[in-house]
C-alpha cells in the first residue's frame, strides 16, 4: 500500500528563479508532490532535478502554451502520474502570466489576446481543473485535541500584481488582463467557500528578484537591499501562511510589498 | 460647402431600447449625427428610422460580431459616409457587452471566451480606432469671453456594470470581462487625459428598463416605479453630463442606481 | 400669499473663491434662495452681497466654529429667516473642511480632534439637519406629459477628496476625516435612498483655483492653465448635474480632476 | 544582566474572549513580555493571570477610556514595569473599538463622538506612542547564514473591520470610526515603511465567536460550527504570521472571514 501524500500543482515557473519555483520548492520541502506546469521544457526539468535531488518530489509537465487544451492535456498527464487516490491535490497556484507595458496605440491586437488568453482564459481552465478535484475532496481534519486542522478541502491561490486593482498610462492590455484574473478569483472565493476551498488573491506590489530583474537591473546594490525588492522565498511563505489559514478566519486577498516601496 | 456636424459613434444598441438607443436618441436630438453600430440588423435599421424620422441624422452600420476586423470594417463604412472633415468623431459609446450569470462549473470554454472578446478585446478595437481620430481633433473652444467650452479632444464611454467591481458567486465569466473593460477605461483616461481626451467608465448597479427587462419581470407595477430600475434615457442623461464636463474638473468614473436599489 | 423658492444650504466658503462659493452663485442663478454657512462673516457678507446685487437672494449665517452647537443654532436662524413652507430646503452641501499636511510625528492631539470634528462630527451634525427637513419634503414631481421631474426629496453632496479614497505619508490625520466623511456619505446614501433622498459624494482629486492656491501659486502660466488646476464653477456644475438627476438612476459618487492631472 | 525579551502591547482585550486575548496569549507563548492596556480591570488581571500560569509573562495596565492622556500614562507605567533596554516593543496591536448600529437619525452626538474618539483618536495616540519606539529599534538581523530575519524595527497591526471598506444603512457612525482608522493606517504604512516598521490592518469580516457572541446567538449549533464565525484564536495566528513577514514582501491589509461567510 502506497503512502498519502498531498499534491502541489503550479502553473507558470518562468526560468525557475521567481514565485512559481519558490513556492514549488517551499511546498516540496513540506512534504507534498508538485507538479509544474509550464512553458520552457529546460527551466522546468532543471527545476524539478534540483527538487528531487533535495529529497523533494517534483515532476515537470511541459506545455507548448497555455490554451486550455495544453492545460488540460497537462492535468490528464499529471493524474496519469499521480493517481489521485495517493496524490489529492490540496493547494494550486497559478502563476502564470503575460506582461506588456506600451503605450496603448502601439499595443497590437495579438498583445490584447495573449494577455487576455495567458491572464484569465489560462486561469479560467487551470481553475476547473482544480476545482473539479477540490470539490471530490475530504476536508482536511482538525489534529486530535486541538483547533488545529484547515478545515478545508483545498487552496487555490492566484498570483496578481499591482495592475490587478489600478490601470496605468502604459499597462492598459496587462491590467486588463491582471482585474479579469482578480475578479475570477473574487467570484470564486465567493462561490466555492461554502465548499470549505479557499481562493486566495495576492496583489504583488513591486519588482521581484528574479534572474530578469537582476539582468535588467544589473546592480549589485539592488539586488542586495532587501528592503527595495521582493524576494520570491518570503511570497512563497505568504501563501503558505494562506495555504495554513482554517476555514474561521481565511484572507481572499493580500497585498505584498517590499518595506521602502513607493505605493 | 457642407457644415459641420459632430460626430457620435455608439456600439451595442440591443434592441433599440436601452443605454446605446436613448444615447443615440439624445446626442442625435442635440444635433451630432449618430453611426450606429450593432448587430441584428433589423433593430438597427428601426433604430435609424425612428432617429431620422425626428429630424435627426443616423445611419446603422450592421456587425456580424465584435471582432476586431468587424469593428474596424464599421469604422472604415463610417468613414466613407461621414468623412472625417465634416464629421469630427466628439463622443464614442462603448455600450457592447456580453454576459452570462452560471456557476463556474457550468460555464464553458466558448462562454469565458466571449466575454472576454465582446466585453474586453471588442473594447479595445474600438478605442484604438475612436483614439486614432480624437488625438487629431481640435480642442472645443472656450465660447468667447466666457469659461465655457470643454477644451476636449473627445469624449469616450463606457459602460460598466456591478461586476465591473465585484465578483460574485454566478459572475466569474461576465464579471473578468466588466473587470478588465474597467481596467482598459482608467489606463486611456490616465494616458489620455493629457492630450484633453476624456475617458469615463460608468458602473450600472442595478437592472435597466429595457424591453428585455420588461419581458422578463412582467410586472406593470415593477415598470412603473420608476425607483426601483434604470431608465436608459436617464443614463443617456448621466453620459451627456460627463460629455459637457469641461477639461478642470471631469470624471473618470460614476456609479448610477435606482434610489430604492439595496447594494 | 408668498412664492415657494427652493431653499440651498452650503457650509463652508472659505474666502468666496472656492467650490462652496460657486456652488451658491449658480444654485442662486437657478432661483434657489441660498443659506451661506461658514466661519469668517467678512467674506460671508462679500459673496452674500454678490449674489445678491446679482438678483439672486442669499443670506449669511456665521458660525464662530464647525462645532454641533454652533450648526444647530445656524439651521434656526436659517428657519427663522426661511421659514420651511414658502422655502423648502432641496440642496445641501457640506463643503467644510479641515486640511492638515504632516509628518504622523508632528501632528499634534489637537489638529487630529479639528480634522475629526470638522471633517467628521460637523457632517453628521449638518446631515441631521438637513435629512430632518428632507423627509418631510414632497417628492420634486414629474413635469407633465414627460419623465422629467427628480421624483427626489432632496439632494445632500458632501466635497471629498483624493484623501477620502488614499492616505499618504503626511495626510494621516486629512486622511482619517475624509475617509470618516466618505462612509457616512455611504452610509446615507444606502439609508436614505430607500426615502428618495440623494446623497453624493465627490472626490475633488486635483488642487482647485482658489484664491489661496493662486497665492500659493503665484503663477499666471498655472492659474490659465485651465487643464491642471480645478475650476470652482466647474464642479459647481458637477454638483448642479448631480442635483438634476432622477431617481432611477443617480450616483453616489464622481471623481473630479483635471484633464492633465497625473493620478 | 537581564535577559533581553521582546515586548507585545495590545489595546482593547474586551472581557478577554477575543482578538485581543487570544493575540497576547499567542505572543506570550512566542516568549514575548506582553502589557495589556484596556478597560475593565476584572477581566483584565484574569487574563494576566491566566497567560503568568501559563509560563507567560503579562502585566495588566487598565484604563479609565482610551483619552489620549490615559493612553499615555498607560505607556508610561508600560515603561516603569518593562524598560525599554531588556523589554523592547516589537509588536503592537490597536483592538479597541466602539460600535454602535443605528438608524441614522436615531444615533446621538455623543455616539459620533465616542465612536470618533475610541475608533480613530485613540489609535492616533496609540500609534504615536508605538512608533516612537519603534524608529528607535534596532532591525531585527536575519539569521546566521540565512535570508530569515524580518529586517523590521517593529509591527503595527489594526483590527479592522466589514466597516472599514463599506458604509451600511445603520453604521453611520461606526464606518466613520473604522474608515477613519484605516486611513490612519494606510497613511503610517507608507510613511513609516522607509524605516522599516510595518503596519498593517486587518478586515474581519464576519463575526467573531467572543463570549459576548455566544451568548447573543445562544445557539450551540453556532458555535459549533468553525465555518461559520471566525475564531480568535485564528485570527491571532494570521495577525503572527504578519508579523513574521520580512521587509521584502509584506502586507498591509488582509481581509479574514469564515469559508461559509456571504459577502
Amino acid at each position: 500500500m502506497s503512502a498519502i501524500r498531498p499534491l502541489f500543482v503550479v502553473a507558470g515557473i518562468g526560468n525557475g528563479s521567481g514565485t512559481g519555483a519558490s513556492s514549488a520548492r517551499l511546498f516540496a520541502k513540506l512534504g507534498y508532490s508538485v507538479a509544474l506546469i509550464s512553458r520552457g521544457p529546460e527551466h522546468l526539468n532543471k527545476l524539478a532535478s534540483e527538487i528531487n535531488q533535495n529529497r523533494g518530489e517534483a515532476v515537470p509537465f511541459p506545455v507548448p502554451d497555455y490554451a486550455p487544451a495544453s492545460i488540460r492535456a497537462a492535468f490528464s498527464s499529471i493524474r496519469a502520474r499521480f493517481p489521485t487516490t495517493n496524490y489529492p491535490l490540496r493547494v494550486a497556484l497559478f502563476n502564470a502570466g503575460y506582461g506588456v507595458w506600451k503605450p496603448f496605440l502601439e499595443i497590437t491586437e495579438e498583445e490584447v489576446r495573449q494577455s487576455l488568453d495567458v491572464n484569465v482564459l489560462a486561469a479560467f481552465t487551470f481553475s476547473r481543473e482544480v476545482l473539479l478535484e477540490f470539490t471530490k475532496n475530504d476536508l482536511e481534519q482538525p489534529s486530535e485535541g486541538g483547533k488545529g486542522g484547515s478545515r478545508k478541502k483545498g487552496t487555490l491561490i492566484f498570483t496578481g500584481a499591482t495592475a490587478a486593482i489600478r490601470g496605468n498610462t502604459t499597462t492598459s492590455a496587462f491590467a486588463a488582463g491582471k482585474f479579469g484574473l482578480r475578479a475570477l478569483s473574487q467570484s470564486l472565493a465567493k462561490e466555492f467557500g461554502k465548499q470549505n476551498i479557499h481562493v486566495a488573491h495576492s496583489i504583488i506590489d513591486g519588482n521581484i528578484l528574479t534572474d530578469r530583474a537582476r539582468g535588467h537591473h544589473n546592480d549589485p546594490a539592488w539586488e542586495a537591499n532587501a528592503d527595495t525588492r521582493l524576494d520570491p522565498d518570503s511570497i512563497a511563505k505568504a501563501y503558505l501562511s494562506l495555504v495554513e489559514q482554517d476555514s474561521s478566519a481565511w484572507a481572499w486577498e493580500v497585498d505584498l510589498r517590499p518595506a521602502h516601496e513607493k505605493w
